[in-house]
Order: structure tokens, then C-alpha cells, then sequence
């Protein structure tokens, strides 16, 4: 990784990608010992600021930056001075001020990461920022690919499914997917894909059934119950039976395809309750590399050139 | 301690409540000293994962946990992803999936802790479920009563006194101090008593001032205002006049009794303040227990064998 | 620092107050280094009971102690068992009886520190009482001030403007200002004056103008969007155009002049952007300062006389 910051998949391009993967490896193995933890960012300090809660997020960039050694602090919104209207600005000002050395950035709107980057000399790390990126994400899917895959995505087909249009894991994904080769379909009803698809490196099916049996990945997104008043989904009902991933569609899914879905889960809705728990799902594979991937991700921002272990 | 979780006082036993009790002796030396800290977890990581709130309890077994050098992450109802509708299961396999060794759950359902317990493999302590138990509350109230009274608790009277029928506080404390030998009674409403008591190894009261006199040690329930609107409870005013203890009241109790509380206490209403800073009150020393006995249970649990300090 | 607890400024005296800061000079210096910790609170517990939200004063708090290696707790309202009707009294025994070793209190009635440093033996630290006082806000102004104008402030003309009336930061701001010998003026509209300023070592005026061309110092205070309901401020317009800072009157401002700020600031109310991004501004030092400050202050109470580094 060159740069200061991680706010986009773009930031790394595909070497940059197999550098991060390859570190997160090492990490990987750090996370299985009996004391799985580093020295590697004693003294450290890492900042999760996050104006959009997610506890899950939140908790695997805590526990990568506490199993580097290095000190964490939370700034969620709810209990920040955001409520006194303060300003974004003044708000990572004043938390760099007071002697940080990264800042983890979730936020509702779209580029906000950037614009804290513009203002501090600390690292920042997208976390997801509205419907735009969520490069850690996108990391920790391929990594978890690779290790049923192995090291080459070339040609591998991904189905990418449901609301695509809103889905800050599906910007990034398709980019990290493309830069190491893999083949992406996008799979929705018309109203949640992209306004536009100029320049993203897909196809597009609205017929998840006839892009199933030729997968290699089934990659669900969240359904978001708002989407309905939006007048975007007619029902989640409809929409189950068009996309939602159940027991018949998984029969039809190739011998070794693997089921993906970044969290938290409708169960019932884009997925059903048995294909979460069956034997092709890999959803707590992903959230366990999330751990192992945020440590590299950290490390390469803000390690000394030490050794990692 | 034979097994992997703590969900009930029937997972210890009496051998089992007797091993832990020791241990926390040995803790609570641990808390006195200039550096009240031990390595013996560390690189554990030890989640609180509370769906009521009760930052008492919450600290306790954080400080606990700390002590013993272990990682700790809070994960409270509020700020989880519960509100995104995830069900108990997929936030108890995500949080494993990062990679913990033991989650210390509070919820408002009984049998929520042995739930997760099925789930997952790290360790489960049941920090209170719903009317059903709170073992390591009854740990710290045996732990405080052998202070007092030596190791041999038989023949002890201990009067329980209040809103039974809802406290898990009472089903573990009951089932623990019969372990030992002590004698129970159940003081209070008619309405706040069990609907059977079929299988509880105790006799039951209406009348506080019959049984005040030959008590050893009274222990007083919280009274939850709502039981008001439930028409449990025809008033508070009228429940102290029966059953709060008084310091007229408290002068009839033997020389020697001691009076306890799980906190946090209604001043004026089950306990006048004079009493529950009196001599007679023991309630601080439970709180400083806790944490000696959540010590012993987190080391019972996820100790590798080696030495405690 | 002689005593066991920081409640006020009347606690330290000049002598106090420029050991403290004399202090905060060399944790300053370790916040500098590449690991900035020191080991010097080592297995020390420092909670912080915040019944009032400011979380740039907790993190400010909890990262002095964490660069002193002691261990955090966090205790806010929201997430309380004050919600429970738990007084006090009853939450700090409760959380002193878990073993800690001080106590950062924040609380909206004037004396609430002084009340529960009455209660425990830990020591306390008033982090902001009500109107009352707010100790470390006023070091760490002061400490900013010496770093730009030299040990000895006999003579500096020090302005502090705003709402005086409501200010616990004026309160002790004033107090240790006089106490190393600056002379203070009050600004702001009559409504927001103190009732009465007897003892108050201070002048007063009403027109920001007069005060500006002599002033070495502008200290802004926040101006409360609430006071407009209490009919205290005519609107925040009218009060932006007599009192605030913007660039016109700045430049007014002698070349040396310092323009400080507590923060969160409302910018284009008490101040404009342009000038609290200014040269003339040390806003962001003030935070910086802020950490090293409450780092002598903790050590002050809780340093067991060993070496700091």
C-alpha cells in the first residue's frame, strides 16, 4: 500500500490488493495462537468514528487494532458532540488533536472518508460510506475466496445479488473482483441496479435463476425493509420469490459454489434460514478474515517497517 | 468446574460452587495489591453481550475480566445491530467468528444464555435471563455470607424478602445457599411469590416481623416500580409499610445478622437508607466480591492450566 | 497538588497550578514520542461517570490515562442504571466498591463532585459541575497561553466573551488566570453577565470593539442555541453581530493576539470559520494540550511517587 489512507478500493490496485491479501494471511495465522496477539502498533492509537452504527464493523476493526497491541477508542454518533451540531471538521480535528494515529470513518454520506483524509495527517480508513465504497469489505470476500479458490480469481464467475443500486459492498467488490479477474454478473430487478453501468466491468441478469446454475459464487446483499416504501420493491414477499436465495435454488447451485453475504442477514429474505447454515455458505469464514484483513490493513498504514510478529 | 459454561447453579453444584469460591479467595487477594492485575488470560478476549442494560453487572465482569489481562468488547443492545433485526444467533456466530473466548450475556428471555451456549464454542456465562437465574450473583452473595459466618453455612436462616416471583436473583440464590446448608425462607405478597414452589427447598412467609427476629441474614429483592401497573403491587407506600426494611425494624434483627442486597437499591422503598448504611449492611462488600467470584469464573472457564498469579 | 481530589481551581493555588503544568510540560513531551506511553498508573483503574455527554472530555480523559498505562472504565448516563433511579451516592460506592482508583465526573448540578468525593475514598476529578467549574479546562488554557506568551502571565489582557452568566469554563478560567496574574475583562451582553461579580477579580464591558485593539488574548465561549428560548439572547443573529469574531473585527486584533476556544465551537456564530482556522487561532493545541494536562493531573493524584517516565 502506498498511500496514507485506505478509502477506496482504487487506492490499491491489484498489486496493492495481493500485497494487503498476503499480509492478511500472516495475520490469519497470528489470530490462531494461543495468545494471538502482536506487538507490531504498541502505542497506537486507532479511532473508530462512526456517524452510521454497525457494531459488527465497529467490533472487527477494534479487535484487529487491540490484537496489533494498539489502543482503541470509539466515537460513535450517538454520543458524539455531533448532537451540539458540531462540525465534521472540527470533530476529527479535535480527535486528532488529541494524538491519534488512525481514524476509521463510517458514515451516511458518500466521500466523506475523503474529506476527512483532506483534513488530518492521520490515516483514515473507509469503513463505508453511504452508497459508495467499502474497501475493507471487498478485501476480506476475496480473501475468503482465495482460500477456497486458490490464489487466481481468473474467470471465476460471481453473481452479485439484490440491491446493487444502494450497496457500498457491491461498488467495491466488483472493483476488487475485476482487478484480480474474476467474471461479475450483477442479479436484481431493474429498480435496485445502477442507474448507470458505465464503467463497471459486469454484466447483468434480472433472472437470478438463470444465472445460477453457472455461479461459482452467489454473493447476497442485504435487503433493506426501507426499499419498500421507497416504492422501489413492490413486497419483500415478491421479491423473495424472485431473488431470495432458498433450499430448491441452493440444489441448483454447482457441487463447490460458494454462498456469500456480508451481513447482517434477513433470514427469510434474500437468503433462507437453511442456505445461511448449509454447507456452501461461508458467511462466518467472511467475518472471521474480516479480523485478519483490517490487522493488515492497519499494519500497512501505520507500521514502523518492524517486523509484523 | 466440569464444564465449558456457567448458566446455572446447577452446572456447579456443590463441589463446583465450593472450587469457585476458593478461587475467588485467592482473586480477592489479587484486587489488594499495589498492581491488582494477574497475566492469566491474556490474549483472551471476554464479550459482554447485554440485551438489558445493566452497567453494574456489565463493569463488574469487565473489571474481572481486566484484571485477569484478558480483552474485553462491549456489545450492548442499543448501539447492536439488533436494531437492524439480526436474530440472537447470527450476532452470537459473528461475534465468535472474530474470534472470542467467552461471551457474558444478559437478556430479558430466559434460557437465551443456554441458547447461545448451543450455538457456539467459546464459554457462556449467564449474566441474568430473564425470571430465571443469575449464578454468579448468587456466587458473590455466598462468597460475602462465608466472609462473615466461616466456610460451614449449615443451619444458617437467610430470609429472602420481596418480589421472588420475578428474580432470578432469588432461583439462583436460593438453589446455591441450599447447597450449602442454609436454611430459606420466602418473605413477602402472596402475589409476589411463585406460582409453585413445588421442587424449592424452602418454607415461605407473608410476615416480615414473624421472621425478623431468628433471621441470620435478610436479603432484600429490588422492588420493580411496574409491578404497580401490573396490580401486583397495590402500592409502594404500602409494600414498605409490610416489608421494607425500617430501622425499627432493623432493630429486632439479631446483633450478629447481616442485611444484603443485589443492587441497585430503592432507598426508602425495600430498604431505608439508614439501614443501608449501617452496620449491618453488607452491600458494598458484595459489590467489591463480584468481582473477585467473576474472576474465579472467567479463569474457571477459560484458564489454560497454568498458575493464577 | 496537595490534596486527594481536583474539584476546583481553589484546590491547586499558584503554587498547584504551576506544578501541575510544570508537569504537563513533560508528558507533553512523552505524548511526542514514538510509543507515548508511560508505565507510571500501571494497574490503576480510572472510571469516568459522565451524567452529562461530552465526549471530547471523556476520550481527553481517557487517553491521559491510558498514556499512563492505567485502565479505563466509562460510565455514561444514557447507558446507566440512573435510568433505574439509582442515586449517586449509591452508583460511585457501587463503583468504588469494584476497585478503582479515581473518578472523572461530569454533572449537571454545581457540587456533585464535592458531594461524591465526600462519599468515597477514590479520588475524584471535576471534569464540569453545572455553572460551577470545570479545573482542567482552566490548565490546559493555561498551559496553551504559557507555550505562546512564557511562563509568567503578569499583565496579560485577557478577554473572555460569551455567556459568561452560564460558564463553568469562565468560572475557573478566571480564578487561574488571576492566580499567575492576567488581567481579566468579561464581554458580552448584560443578560449573560454573572448576577453579581462580587470577588470576581475581573472587569466587565458590553461592547466587544472597545476590548478588542488591546486584548493579548480573545477567549471565546460557546454560546447555548437555548438561551434564545430563555429569552436571555435576542436572537443568535443579533448576538453573532456585537460579540462574534469574524475576519473584520480579527483584523483588528493586535499581530501577537491569541484566539482560543473551549470547542465544540459554533462556527459563524461566536466565532467565523475563517478565524477559527486562522493564524491567530490555537484551538486544536488547546485539545492537544488538554491530554497532557490530564495526564499531570491524574498523575498528580494517583502517582505512587515513582519516576514518571
Amino acid at each position: 500500500m502506498s498511500g496514507r489512507h485506505l478509502l477506496s478500493v482504487d487506492d490499491l490496485g491489484r498489486e496493492g490488493i495481493l500485497e494487503v491479501l498476503d499480509l492478511a494471511e500472516s495475520f490469519l495465522e497470528v489470530t490462531r495462537r494461543e495468545i494471538p496477539k502482536v506487538p507490531a502498533l504498541r502505542g497506537k492509537t486507532v479511532v473508530s468514528l462512526f456517524y452510521e452504527e454497525s457494531t459488527r464493523t465497529r467490533l472487527s476493526f477494534e479487535t484487529a487494532a487491540k490484537r496489533l497491541s494498539a489502543d482503541t477508542m470509539s466515537f460513535t454518533v450517538g454520543s458524539s458532540s455531533v448532537a451540539k451540531g458540531e462540525s465534521l471538521r472540527d470533530t476529527v480535528q479535535t480527535i486528532e488533536a488529541m494524538g491519534i494515529d488512525a481514524v476509521v470513518v463510517r458514515h451516511a454520506s458518500a466521500g466523506a472518508p475523503h474529506r476527512v483524509a483532506s483534513w488530518i495527517h492521520a490515516s483514515v480508513v473507509n469503513a463505508g460510506d453511504g452508497c459508495h465504497e467499502h474497501p475493507t469489505q471487498a478485501l476480506l470476500d476475496l480473501h475468503t475466496l482465495r482460500h477456497h479458490r486458490g490464489p487466481d480469481l481468473h474467470g471465476l464467475r460471481v453473481a452479485v445479488v439484490g440491491d446493487v443500486r444502494h450497496s457500498r459492498v457491491a461498488r467495491s467488490g466488483v472493483k476488487a473482483l475485476a482487478a484480480l479477474g474474476a467474471e461479475v454478473v450483477l442479479v436484481g430487478p431493474p429498480t435496485l441496479m445502477p442507474e448507470s453501468l458505465e464503467g463497471w466491468p459486469v454484466t447483468v441478469s434480472h433472472e437470478l435463476d438463470t444465472v445460477l446454475p453457472d455461479a461459482d459464487v452467489l454473493y447476497l446483499l442485504r435487503i433493506q425493509r426501507e426499499r419498500q416504501s421507497e416504492a422501489l420493491l413492490p413486497s419483500l414477499r415478491e421479491y423473495t420469490a424472485r431473488y431470495g436465495l432458498d433450499a430448491a435454488r441452493a440444489a441448483r447451485l454447482r457441487p463447490d459454489a460458494l454462498v456469500m453475504h456480508p451481513g447482517p442477514m434477513n433470514r427469510g429474505v434474500e437468503i433462507a434460514a437453511e442456505v445461511a447454515d448449509g454447507p456452501a455458505s461461508v458467511v462466518t469464514e467472511q467475518v472471521t478474515n474480516g479480523v485478519a484483513v483490517r490487522m493488515a490493513v492497519l499494519y500497512s498504514l501505520l507500521g514502523s517497517g518492524g517486523t509484523v510478529a
